[in-house]
């Protein structure tokens, strides 16, 4: 029936601070008990909505802003037993993962955030703990990032499966396509790499620390802000390594046409990331070069005068095509990207 | 690893009419054997965008006009075996419905749809010829409408799971809303109703026909243009019938804090419900109102003077809570409207 989380009475900004997830527990322990209207309204009722929300949950669709005239849009699925484990992540964990690799895309495009749309599958029989917990990630993550969950949709099925919507407003600005690399330009990174890989590596050995590693696998937090901070700078390309640097630098030497470089000495690798690989036998700089989900941003830049504070520079951009570490292709140790279905 | 459709090299605008959907066979013939990134390229590659697609797929995330400086958004979520059969339902015709629910949606807001983004989670055996049948059935709806599937995202999961979101433009006027129903205002309805309850009733009996219903119920083909005429012509609040005429009222009436009142001679009930009625021993009137997923539209105006051609005038707006039908509460036939869970 795709009926819409905004299909409950009663529509509108909710102006209210009140957090249904960490409330006190109402009739029914699951969703199936709960009722459609029970899940929609434990999702979406009775949260903050910032004021470019201008009509959030509750009618037949959602109204914001779009001050530039423009609006910037992705949407990331999440599936349970592929993209996560109830049994490796806490529910909460679970929608801030879900919503930090949506902020990332919309970053990426040199944009911010406007808003959040979220659709959630899920059996009867998921709890109330779990859907709560989800909500709560969801709303705390959009929280940080100044937004509100504007609207959604809530329907049954076999696997616990969350999508989320995510608009955002370019501000004046073009958006930073992949395409826009040209020989001559630098490379450089913003936030972390290969920590969810390691992370992942530390879960899958039974173990629960380093517990920075775990989170980062966990509820990866995505550098967004640094965004729209490149594109004022002049970013010439920008994407998020949402499938690892090599990978997804590989989409922007197909896109733009050009041969990426990168210097395997520039490449940031933390020093907590060798402890753990050091640790568990695992390859610190192959995590950071072929390490999906820390939603860290690579762009290119036209000159290393104007690459911003907290990016850090490790490769050039050249012509030809493709991507390469020390102007050889990358032979070490890492994962080429996760692939569905593979 | 939520990696997104956008997630393939070679970004942008693509200009081309050509229809993968329609093409010779590529190699694999199920998503496993395809790979990620080639059910992404069978679902987004090489389609017309319209104009107001500013950035189409390949990117970390689209960019779509929003020429009122808002941007009205929704999701909805269908889900093999709750939602469609692929027994009783082909691939394309999914995939239409999807958008149909998504368009009634932008509609019901006094909207008119920008563009479409389409989130598809699939078990690795799903056969091309699903995938591409879902994929004609998203872009012609699509181009049905003028806009286009701007992005979008590819998983594997147990179950076949297609979340579409649509996005709209008001055109400077104020949305329709739920809640702006008024005492003295009239009710009119525009499209169908019934026609989908109808068509499954036969669906279920194991019958064919009569062709009509049953397309309706597989393809609703909501009346979504009429959403924007409405809003021009003064409606007061707009809903899409997507759980029943009587069940969405219901919405209006909480959302308005007022009584609606229907007539039962002056609901619409096509002569064809009636034959269908009369065959299969059901009840043309309780289908017309409790029915659901026709996505018809259902509005308030003003008065019986403003409302457009194409609406029927079937009750009116009191002071009061609930809706009745000629004044009391509906004691007939018909499915309360589809909860998940139940």
């Amino acid at each position: 029936m795709s009926r819409t989380a905004n299909g409950r009475g009663g529509h509108g900004r909710t102006g209210g601070t009140a957090r249904r997830g960490t409330g006190a527990p109402e009739a029914g322990e699951t969703a199936a008990e709960l009722g459609e209207f029970g899940v929609i309204d434990r999702l979406t009722g009775e949260r903050f909505q910032p004021e470019q929300t201008l009509l959030g949950p509750g009618d037949d669709a959602a109204v914001v802003a779009a001050p530039d005239g423009r609006v910037v849009a992705t949407v990331d699925t999440l599936v349970q037993g592929v993209h996560f484990r109830l049994d490796w992540s806490a529910p909460e964990q679970v929608g801030r993962k879900a919503v930090a690799a949506n902020l990332a895309d919309i970053g990426a495009m040199g944009a911010v955030p406007t808003a959040l749309l979220l659709s959630l599958a899920c059996p009867g029989d998921t709890s109330t703990e779990v859907l709560d917990g989800l909500a709560a990630g969801v709303w705390d993550a959009a929280a940080d990032a100044g937004i509100g969950v504007v609207g959604g949709d809530t329907v049954s099925a076999d696997t616990l499966v969350v999508s989320i919507t995510a608009l955002g407003d370019l501000e004046g600005r073009a958006a930073v396509t992949r395409s826009g690399a040209r020989p001559g330009d630098v490379v450089a990174v913003c936030g972390q790499l290969g920590w969810s890989a390691a992370g992942m590596a530390v879960l899958r050995r039974g173990f629960r620390s380093p517990v920075a590693m775990v989170a980062a696998h966990r509820t990866p937090r995505p550098p967004w802000r640094a965004g729209p901070v490149a594109a004022r700078a002049g970013a010439t390309s920008m994407i998020d390594t949402s499938d690892g640097l090599l990978a997804d630098l590989g989409h922007v030497a197909a896109a733009s046409r050009v041969h990426v470089d990168l210097s395997s000495r520039l490449v940031p690798v933390a020093d907590k990331l060798r402890d753990v690989a050091s640790a568990l036998g695992g390859d610190a700089l192959g995590w950071a070069l072929t390490g999906g989900e820390d939603h860290a941003l690579v762009a290119t830049f036209p000159s290393e005068d104007v690459v911003p504070a907290d990016w850090v520079v490790c490769g050039e951009v050249r012509a030809g095509t493709g991507v390469t570490v020390d102007a050889d292709r990358w032979g070490g140790s890492g994962d080429p990207g996760y692939l569905h279905w593979r």
